[in-house]
């Protein structure tokens, strides 16, 4: 941490601040420069974290030098995490891995139908929502276990892996029981007491950034599933908050490349929730398998235009089926497989 | 609900619409433009919202025309919503509120310290937090039901009222056994499920708006609180996620006098949070005061340079008094007390 | 445009408000439904643009339907834009075009040493700039006229295309006169006359999006130069403005698609500015061409820590090459060649 | 500048940047830690600014310390600049300057009859557009230097001081003759060649903030403008382009009190622009006012629904009049006057 002071700190200030920092068991070290002294604390930052330098008189500003996380980033580990989400589907090494499905599991044979049509296509990874957080009350808001129970039966008789929201800490172990891939939504993102419960669990977990979270506090939420003993974690890209409207929100795939460059952990993109209109879906799509994104999450439907929820960011069976066509010959452009 | 068509829509595709339209139980009302065929809709948007219409062949776009939220509005209840929320305290008055105290509970003898003071000053409710949600799993985390006991002892001992944060769906019933107005965090407005929690009990709630969140989704989120019974929220602007740096959030100050248009419940601004700077909040708190709030939430602390979070951003003792000495003639200025 | 009217709207001023639409001599169309009355107004918004009819008494909100650029839009011409910028180069075809080039012009010999990697890594249009705009006054603003001057030469000697930016309405002549490509920096989007300038001569113009610009007004901004009779516009995202500070800018890869929907101009992207560093080059310029940009506008520099602006964000000449080696398989698969 | 050297950096390279420091006549200084060595690098920023350290190899990356800004810092001058803008009127002291008129001047007599009316509300400064930048060609553009002649018109007859903007390097010296003080828009706050224009002038100078710039970027384009020579400049507070479309622009109140920080000029605050709407004017200003603003420029016209431009974001005259009213306590209350 660096402490930078105001030009008209006092010695004494000065004085009283490096005492407070060799309280601390921590080293400072001055610098005077011809417009400013400075002291750099190079230690553990936890420590710093807890003493606000910033209100000492004196001080002008206080930055950190160390990244808050440190089981998720790339510098605890070198080598990509890849995660066996059962049934031989790995997510993070080579092979791209696809998520396809509804929305909401609305029902079985609606679900059990786009199943067979995503896992044609060549999805391994079955998703549907059970619980469905809806902006207002008066939506649909999912059809609860039964839902999770068509999941786990598609599952079964689909030969795939399946992954569904969890919303609720009271809800997590119900939830684990039928699905294989926990989600938590970009608006539990920052649930801290959701994020520990399923840190507790071993379940894999597809952790979804919030509408307006940066890329390090993404990470920082997945710091909360790790420490709780849980490695097996997938960010999700699925689009941030900003004033252009003509999407309903805009996909940050600058996000690939950073949590590459940060984290060792595999990253999905959902072109779907970014976009929120099926026709832009295929372009994103292209773009994040093109900038090194390990999995897709993307919405179909058979009758979109009765979906309960999301019905206009869906893709129809033929075009998902046309789009997994045109990923094939991108994927091995890059050196991968989807 | 409007639905504008593509300017090469088929006849065939507007009856197809039409049809579904009436199929709905609705009466569409088609108007043939030079350039557009628009089609309105006018009848309950419930319906609608179950029904993407912008997804059938031929439409260009499809525009709500009422607001998605029902029991919160102006039009529902002409009259403020005046709280009260014990020991004589009412919110939604011409008497200003003023919420005070440390950010979280650290011990008894430190809350009661705290609580003399800002009682002294003039604030009539206590702050504090006993459940602390923060980004970093290795930060300080709160003292839990410890620390709500120490509140309800200080309320008793100081005859104020409190305020304290209920962040899992689970602690509810424990918050509000200890605690007179339970909070929702900025994190926590899409947390749906513990707004329904908050919705089955009687306690009055003050509702934070989400860092990325507008005040139209604010407001859903009250909703859901309303749709439960419980009619006694507050809901507090404390500052939005911009790409301005000199401030931690930024305080959306229109957010008063917007909601006072569209909804009859009081609004409460938190000056601390959204300035992340303790030297900002009286500026804040006047223009907050000036523009028509009903409460603020500020918070103090007597050693902020020993606080375990966010002591940056706190007052000590003397400066809130002096700034509720300054505030006096301005809430006088506008008709108001404080 | 559809003016929806409040609730407690008055007959009066409903048929105040239908008088006045009928006096702009258009035809209202009146839809009562149970909660509220709407009008449809279609015809040349422009007339309406000018009448704010949202002022008038009993009315809640007024919603435009049709967009406000004519001469952009792909309603106008469905057909693809394919401007010829000189020495056989054509960009909006099947061939993705790549611009590359130092920042700034620094001096000749630089420049065309510049000059001869990028070509020979395959761009056919070499970049550099003569007037930089620059946040500080402090900072290093270009060499003007000389820098035009050795673009000339190194474009002639390596019978490369330029480009370069203009920032004042005095210079545009000047520049015209030494560039192939005038472009138009983020900062100077919405110059309306510095547009107008552009739109009087009939050299192509590479128009970038602004740091907080709308793809519709980017648009807006393209119209005012095909409305003065230049039609050769080519629409550059390079990255808005978000929370996000990973990146120097969010690169919004949305953009792509959602401009090739809605306009029939050519769209470039600049990696180099949304990121702000160029480890995260390559990713990008992969995305933006799986997206289907027709262009590329990166830089390049022999010797980034020397460089008098943007060192960051600048690849050096072989990492430049194998991007371009790694494009080649990535154009193929999406059907086109760079 | 602080540089955070990456965990692996090797000696070799630390020595090179080392080395590189020196050379530029710079003393490092070194501190080397558990996790991390640091540089400091304390001297004139300005050479570092030319060296982008951050590319060297071993470098995770370079914090400034200093900011880039100097004539407009408060460290600079202690003291509050006043600028007097002619006939009595000063800006920056006790007491606040009101500037108010239409948005655009379409004719003298519309003229005369506003200015007549805020002159007798309290206003001392006339504002009206001669030259309007219009996000669509097809919009009204003002009618130049004959509603500038109006303007020298107004003020001679009602003896009032005049604003109006200026957007073109060509146009400095015209708008200079006829008014008091340049405007420069929000979309031309960084076109850095007319901030030099208005800069060899010492006509006093409105600097409005950038939909999307940081107070930060505002203080610089000031720099450019004081770098010039001209030191009469007020910074213009008018909304920050957000997320939130329940206003046009959301007005940042925190950069009142964070520009009284930084700098010495004089802020304006420009509800009209920031709200869009002009029944949240009132609620604005009076927060403006008690958040410290030193002015006011609000829109007026006496047939809002007959303005050719921004009409529903424009007071009636008596609406103005009750406004000037509420504020009069309002100032008094801090101590000021209106």
């Amino acid at each position: 941490m660096i402490v930078v002071l105001r030009k008209d700190a006092t010695e004494e200030q000065v004085n009283h601040l490096v005492e407070k920092i060799q309280k601390l068991g921590l080293t400072p070290h001055i610098s005077k420069g011809t417009e400013r002294t400075i002291i750099g604390v190079i230690g553990p930052e936890d420590i710093l974290q807890i003493t606000p330098l910033e209100i000492f008189p004196g001080v002008e500003k206080v930055m950190p030098v160390l990244s808050p996380y440190k089981l998720v980033s790339r510098e605890m580990r070198d080598k990509d995490t890849v995660i066996d989400v059962g049934k031989g589907v790995l997510i993070g090494g080579s092979r791209i891995a696809v998520m396809a499905g509804p929305c909401a599991v609305e029902g079985l044979d609606m679900l059990m139908e786009i199943g067979r049509e995503v896992k044609k296509a060549g999805a391994r990874i079955l998703r549907g929502g059970a619980f469905k957080p809806r902006t207002s009350p008066y939506s649909f808001q999912g059809i609860g276990e039964e839902g999770l129970k068509y999941l786990a039966q598609a599952a079964r008789e689909l030969d795939m892996v399946t992954v569904s929201e969890v919303m609720d800490t009271r809800d997590v172990a119900l939830v684990a029981k039928y699905v294989d891939i926990l989600q938590i939504g970009a608006r539990n993102m920052q649930n801290f007491n959701l994020l520990k419960e399923v840190g507790n669990t071993k379940k894999p977990v597809l952790l979804k950034r919030g509408l307006s979270s940066t890329v390090k506090e993404l990470l920082m939420s997945a710091e909360y599933i790790l420490a709780g003993g849980n490695f097996n974690v997938m960010l999700c890209e699925r689009g941030i908050r900003t004033f252009e409207d003509a999407t309903r929100n805009t996909l940050d795939i600058s996000a690939i490349p950073v949590i590459k460059q940060l984290s060792h952990l595999p990253v999905i993109v959902d072109p779907s929730h970014a976009a929120g209109k099926w026709g832009l879906v295929p372009a994103l799509s292209k773009a994040a398998v093109a900038a090194g994104t390990d999995g897709l999450i993307i919405e179909v439907h058979t009758r979109p235009e009765e979906a309960v929820s999301d019905g206009p960011q869906s893709l129809k069976p033929a075009t998902f089926g046309s789009l997994m066509n045109e990923l094939q010959p991108l994927a091995r452009a890059i050196g991968r497989e989807i």
